[in-house]
């Protein structure tokens, strides 16, 4: 049977990122896609509980149905889900190609992964596809050739319960790629420095900027696989319990 | 030396439940509040990239100095730590007293955590609090209690690095609580349900409805703890990696 392969992003249904990846997507079954209406980069897990949300049909070439949603991205997945799939999950759900990095820390803030992670929650496979290039230029030939063998690779063996991927391409032609590297998400930052300036009227207001720093010196991350010319594949999912810490915990039950 | 406390919310600087846990944050040290100048629940970890940040400073009784913010609930931290703070991190960070239940996959969506997570991000003690009420005219008195207990001891032992705590309150008279639990984030989700409206020209929108479904039976769950009359404390970490998945994936190296 023909698959389902819903494409949803964050950049915006008009981002070069997400036609390249309906590009591939249209290779392995029937596409659908939901994607913001506008920008909604840094949406992190955002959702609509205080806004209305609209679908808009739009028409993409080669497309069975393209909706622009006036939401967040994880509203996108819930939407598609929910409207027009009618709770009948699709058999993947790919996110992205988002235009810059997606690894370690920037995990918690994307919208792209977010989408993705949204779709682990609903354990339908889904991976979210990051090219190390924010440019509206960005040349997104390398990241198709992998995005293609990745989502190859989980149609036809699955991917783990509950759980999705996050998969970066570092910046970079497709013969200086070294391959895949499963990693763990390194433990980076980022250090802010808000850009302060004055209105017309005399008052402050900012502007969030910032330097990412990297702690992390295992050669196990996805930090160190980008910085080596690998492309970084991170198995994500929503258990944010440290389990670890469980134990160490206890005392506090005696407070 | 007096402890600097950062007090932070999702639901706006004019919600009760910051209020309850302003006076009790006081207690402990010198109390500095950067709360969202309107409701920003479920915007998950979102930042603002697209647009600007201002805050406005506001008058609260026994507070050093309160500010409403206009970006979210991680904006308020980093605006906090980086502009009020100049850096130099506060003692403790604690978010709520959430109006409403941020146990189990809530924690993903749920601005009041997203803020205690950024602490977290930044290794600066923190702790988000909610109690299982929604009203407007919710009762604190008991959350008061608890929430005084565990900053107490949070102030005194720490929490484990890099890690903030999500404390939720069952909808109780304090004498009917049984104490606290220190647990793992039940496996849970939401069926959504849209709720779909026709605007007076004719088009459909859609708000955001859903059930709670709880999938997970284990006793060492928050669900279970607050269904059992118990505060429950999840310990949570910004690290989202399924660690147990990477070495099913590796055979994905070799495509």
């Amino acid at each position: 049977m023909t698959k389902q392969i819903l494409v949803v992003n964050d950049d915006g249904i008009t981002a070069p990122g997400i036609l390249a990846l309906i590009s591939i997507a249209s290779k392995f079954g029937e596409v659908t896609v939901v994607a913001p209406d506008k920008p909604q980069s840094g949406m992190g897990h955002a959702i609509s509980v205080n806004s209305t949300i609209r679908i808009n049909p739009v028409k993409i070439e080669g497309v069975k149905q393209a909706f622009a949603c006036s939401g967040t991205p994880v509203d996108c997945v819930k939407m598609a889900v929910n409207i027009l799939f009618k709770g009948k999950k699709p058999d993947l759900i790919v996110s992205g190609i988002n235009h810059g990095a997606n690894h370690s820390i920037n995990v918690i803030y994307s919208g792209t992964m977010s989408a993705a992670m949204e779709g682990a929650i609903e354990n339908i496979p889904s991976i979210g596809f990051s090219l190390l290039d924010y440019s509206i230029d960005a040349d997104f030939s390398a990241s198709k050739i992998y995005a293609e063998k990745i989502i190859k690779h989980a149609l036809q063996h699955g991917i783990p319960a509950y759980t999705c991927l996050n998969v970066n391409i570092p910046k970079m032609e497709n013969e200086y790629i070294k391959g895949i590297k499963v990693c763990r998400q390194a433990m980076a930052n980022w250090e802010e420095e808000f850009d302060e300036r004055i209105d017309p009227t005399g008052k402050p207001y900012y502007w969030l900027t910032g330097k990412f720093v990297n702690y992390d010196k295992g050669e196990d991350t996805d930090v160190w696989a980008l910085e080596n010319n690998f492309v970084s594949v991170v198995p994500v999912q929503p258990d944010v319990t440290s389990h670890k810490s469980i134990n160490e915990l206890k005392k506090i039950e005696n407070v």
